[in-house]
């Protein structure tokens, strides 16, 4: 199922201009929101990113389309679990990069499948040669550029290992291909600031809020490799694999001391499911 | 005309698979090509510059395919002058961004009006506060994600500004929203490498050879955007503009001492295009 510019179709094509600027330049933004038990988890927290994507690249979108495309696909699914993803682009417009005003923007909205074993998992990442830009706007927002992460991911494949760690111009730690990364050390949880090119992840801000309902001490810094392989645990947070801990990095075991506060973590984020959705899920072990 | 998967159809539209990754994640190539008197100028560069990108990002591509999509829509077109544009996208593939082996890829081919005023024009560039990655691949190859472009282009004409001058992350002269940029100095002709965040432009390396044969002293070297205010003059190439005199950044008249140079060479590109096409152009005066 298909839903494309207000209307749900069976099949798995779109009848779409050719110049469409989201196909053409990358023109356009997209969230992905977890599906679970028939409701989007955390979906305000996701308009409310792509309304700030909007706004800096100068998009207009619309409230009642995303939430009639979400409520259409979750209605009409056979699985009560999904991945959700939501796609708008700047429509179709004259050669040239130059946006036209007036343009109508084209949405297209999928639900692909969720498992559980798509979450919780650990992971070993491999350091990406592709450098994150903190000197481009769409460091920070999802917009559909995301050949960079394409490749960075190709390479860690390639390498044996499961996912890429981005690190930025400046060499600083950014983000894995589709994730955010913390570290703890001891009672301190850290994560880049999304000013060293970071997405402001929807489980980002809400493993935050946990960890300081918890008492963690809570910093956004730059970190360094360095900082990742001196910590007690590194972990990642994405939307649709909720936290995963990395236990090697570049081929090496991580020190991983204290999986405590990941698993606490991965405990309260189940836990955040659970009450918003009613879905049971088994959290890191 | 749009030419779709070996077949060309009239209309403004194509039916695309709604996974098709160059529509979800910039997960593809295109080349812009000038189209002089029914003739594609320079075919064989562009095509061998989508063969260095594509083994760069593991996008297998069919010579057959854009030598048919370029003389179908030459062949079919009411005008003689046009601007090609040849996109290549990953094709369809499962949710994710590791692509999948075996992919199909979606090969698109349009054409658009080139009007002769669209060349060897004089420009005011602005500065840019999006800056070039020289530490990914897609700063050396023309990917589908051109939204930092976009966004650059759209900040310098809100400035009142003809185009964008893009610094990479070192504070280095990277390139324009879409062309190459060079400076003259005396009898020497400076342009950025292509390792600090370029795209081998086609027509940047036409003009390189003429200015070499010319006699002129040429060096791809880092250049600040102080070297452009003590330029002699200052020039942008690119693929449909030819060549364009840089006349202001910033607000701020160039001293453009000399325009002789870029004279010339925009003489000498008339000159390739009338032997290979036998379009008469007027260069820049």
């Amino acid at each position: 199922m298909i839903w494309h510019n207000g209307v749900l179709r069976e099949g798995t094509t779109i009848t779409l201009d050719a110049s469409d600027r989201g196909l053409l330049l990358g023109d356009g933004l997209f969230e992905t929101v977890a599906v679970f038990n028939r409701r989007a988890f955390r979906l305000a927290e996701h308009w409310a990113r792509m309304v700030a994507a909007a706004a800096r690249i100068g998009l207009p979108i619309d409230r009642t389309a995303f939430d009639d495309a979400t409520s259409a696909l979750v209605h009409h699914s056979t699985d009560r679990n999904g991945v959700l993803r939501i796609t708008v682009t700047r429509g179709a417009g004259p050669r040239g990069l130059a946006p036209t005003p007036g343009a109508v923007p084209t949405i297209i909205a999928t639900l692909a499948r969720w498992r559980p074993d798509m979450a919780f998992r650990s992971v070993a990442l491999a350091t990406s040669t592709v450098r994150r830009n903190s000197g481009s706007p769409l460091s920070r927002i999802k917009s559909l550029g995301y050949l960079d992460n394409v490749l960075a991911l190709k390479e860690a494949l390639d390498l044996g290992a499961d996912d890429a760690l981005l690190l930025n111009e400046a060499g600083s730690v950014a983000c894995s291909s589709a994730g955010n990364l913390f570290v703890v050390n001891g009672s301190r949880l850290l994560t880049p600031p999304v000013e060293d090119g970071v997405l402001p992840g929807v489980t980002r801000r809400l493993v935050l809020g946990h960890a300081r309902e918890f008492g963690l001490s809570v910093a956004e810094v730059s970190l360094k490799p360095e900082d990742l392989r001196n910590a007690d645990a590194v972990f990642l947070t994405n939307s649709v694999r909720l936290l995963e801990v990395v236990r090697r990095l570049d081929g090496a075991d991580l020190r991983s001391l204290n999986c405590d506060i990941p698993r606490i973590l991965s405990q309260k984020i189940a836990a955040s499911i659970h009450n918003e959705t009613g879905l049971v899920l088994q959290p890191l072990c």
